[in-house]
């Protein structure tokens, strides 16, 4: 079985933890069973699936921005797929569907799982992925679908009809409705309707032909390159709705979204994270604490206080859905990455008025990690080092690095990096114009 | 007239905006009234007495660690003098009263009136400090202190105890209570008792002849090397409750110590300062904010949220009083300070467990101001100018700097820097013992 694990989403509903680059599920906010640790939400996915001993290989269909969280968070356990520009969850599973066709090489029978990387659910679920593999394999539909019994009367779902029984736990699809006001949905769960939870199995083949009925190359790399050809549309719309057999596989155990601060703190295992101090008399009130800076609640009731290098929230619990409208007006760059190479927090950013501007950040690059060999254009770099131990290589001279050492990297001076231990170093970038995209690499072998 | 103005306090009870340096009466919160501006209690006391027309000259009595503050906010038009070390108010009333006796040359007639520089008052408590100057210069008693009216019965004041009328408005002080329980406070309060404001006026001789049974030199610079042998007590114990003649000069109108977030924020003439969203159903909460960060709100209610470089506090409104056994056990280096120089507040510190640490400052040089020429035996400093003009010593060569400019300072080597324009850079310290006091100056003449 090959697991196609969907990984997008733009993450202001979690501000200030989530950003543009760090979506909901890489956040490690959750507690794992049986230890002090904690987890994102994708690498619980990751230990859930491992642990169901699905005999699964994973591909992740996710955004270029999101690559790195996931190398940093998954390693390479898992192949990645990345789509040159945001579109929609049909682009995104066509594009992986043909990864797996065209550059795994496997054959059209072999059946595919398509899910989501971000629901906080149990051990049943992965279950019921067991039994959609072995329904398309008896061939029952062309499609499955995984029907997710609902708790509430929910309008932010689509819901599944279901019509007549297939077998032990399997029903022919009647019809989907896409999010239906409350008296409706209230109708649908009384006849047995389902949540829609976004997780479909059906054979490689079925689906490469779909694909390539809009988009046809003979390898994976000329489909990626003509990726903005395929449709901007949802899965569900087009190729659910329009399939000629569907059947739907029930879970009915637990399954959450932990899309707002309300419901993702209902999960946490403590109260705080970071630097906190509280005087012990709040209630029902959650911290999380990203930054060096201390935070102290004093008497909080039902507050969510969350502070990382993008920002600092103070919201009522029950309101927490509505960040989402006022982050997207305090867009910025994102001010914490994490790299395949490491992490970095932006810890000072100023722009004057005639465009010039100075961003400041302190990195840590992990042993053995590397920043590739390249120049800026339109800014300096100072590297100031403050632990750990590395190599540097400047216009083609190589030296080592260590504490207290500071490089001064101007504008087209190539320049490349290696831990040898956790290098940790302080950059101040200056220039007017600071963005990421400022850069030309060059190749270069470290012996 | 001869005002001391009383300027210490260690201000942990408005943390995270007040800290070691930056004491409650810096923090420039306060609406001046027919402006947008905003002023400090210092800057507001200050107005206020200029605006009474009271022809006072005024000293400030004050820790080292305030000087620059005062200089910052006040400029030159004070004269200030400054502790040696903390000790109490009688040994500082002294100092400041020997500094007007043997520095500036005042006679022992000379009236001179003590008050405290963070009451938040109006101007009739300026005209009776008139009045107080006339009953002393009647020499009605040889100390008069101001009474204010009590509100309620509080335990936090000392209580004046009137007795016969000594004048229009002007009464023999019967005795003087410090905080008495709130049933006893209740009862002096229907005797006529009144607040014990901390304001007192004298002639200079009486007090230098107190102050010279401990510490007697010819000079006020002998004096303040002596101040140690001063004893550590309050001028209420040493001076008020021993003197032979008192009188009380009442104030009816409005005073209030705006010590606690809860009595401040009912002051300010804006719910938020500084970068701050909200979604409009907040109730009766103040936000101050004065980090780059977004700070966002949403529904909260009777909350003061307050961020700084020293950290970030959510509170309750009616608990903030409790913040300052919490705020002292953060204590940290103070992260923002204003110097005469300028600015500079800390962006980013990181200690190793081997004992290396790295500061990062971000600083402001005002125009015209410069920094002396000193070394440091410990640390390593990096300095990258963002914005403005300036100039810097290295060893005695002197350079322009401005934009983009980095410069390397080890350990011994000397340097100055001076401003043209507003010159903004940002400093990395790095070494094994980061401290203000590991500074060696020497002469340097900008010519």
């Amino acid at each position: 079985m090959q697991i196609i694990l969907l990984s997008g989403g733009s993450g202001t509903r979690l501000w200030p933890l989530s950003n543009d680059a760090r979506s909901k599920q890489f956040l490690r906010l959750l507690p794992v069973e049986g230890s002090d640790g904690l987890e994102s939400m994708v690498q619980r996915v990751i230990r859930q699936i491992q642990e169901a001993d699905l005999k699964a290989s994973v591909t992740v269909a996710t955004s270029v921005t999101q690559q790195d969280f996931i190398l940093a968070q998954l390693g390479t356990e898992v192949s990645i797929v990345t789509e040159p520009s945001r579109r929609d969850t049909f682009p995104a599973i066509c594009l992986a569907s043909e990864y797996l066709s065209k550059e795994k090489g496997y054959g059209e029978n072999e059946i595919v799982v398509v899910m989501p990387c971000d629901p906080y659910t149990e051990s049943g679920y992965f279950r019921t992925i067991a039994e959609m593999d072995k329904t398309v394999g008896k061939n029952v539909a062309e499609l499955v679908l995984m029907g997710i019994r609902p708790t509430y009367p929910s309008s932010k779902y689509g819901y599944i009809i279901p019509g007549q029984p297939l077998g032990e736990n399997t029903f022919a699809v009647h019809c989907f409705t896409e999010k239906p006001d409350a008296v409706t949905a209230e109708k649908f769960i009384e006849d047995g309707a389902f949540w829609n939870g976004g997780v479909f199995a059906f054979r490689l083949g079925y689906l490469t032909t779909i694909a390539e009925r809009y988009v046809n190359y003979p390898t994976f790399e000329e489909i990626r390159e003509h990726y903005g050809d395929f449709p901007k549309i949802s899965f569900d719309y087009e190729v659910a709705e329009k399939a000629k057999s569907v059947a739907v596989v029930p879970f009915y155990g637990e399954w959450k979204d932990l899309g707002t601060w309300n419901t993702l703190t209902d999960e946490l295992a403590r109260c705080s994270y970071g630097n906190v101090t509280t005087d012990g008399t709040g209630e029902n009130t959650h911290v999380i604490n990203e930054l060096d800076l201390p935070v102290m609640c004093i008497g909080t009731k039902n507050l969510v206080v969350a502070a990382s290098p993008d920002g600092i929230l103070v919201t009522e619990k029950s309101r927490s859905e509505e960040i989402k409208s006022f982050a997207n007006r305090l867009k910025r760059r994102p001010m914490y990455e994490e790299r395949r190479w490491g992490t970095y927090r932006v810890i000072d950013f100023v722009e004057y008025p005639d465009g010039f501007s100075t961003l400041t950040k302190r990195l840590i690059l992990n042993p053995g990690a590397s920043i590739s060999y390249q120049e800026h254009a339109c800014r300096d770099e100072v590297w100031t080092f403050i632990d750990g131990e590395g190599e540097i290589v400047l216009d083609g001279e190589r030296k080592r690095v260590n504490r207290g050492m500071t490089v001064y990297i101007p504008k087209g001076m190539r320049h490349a990096l290696r831990a040898v231990t956790p290098l940790s170093f302080i950059e101040i970038q200056t220039g007017s114009n600071l963005v990421e995209t400022d850069i030309t690499r060059y190749p270069f072998e470290w012996i």
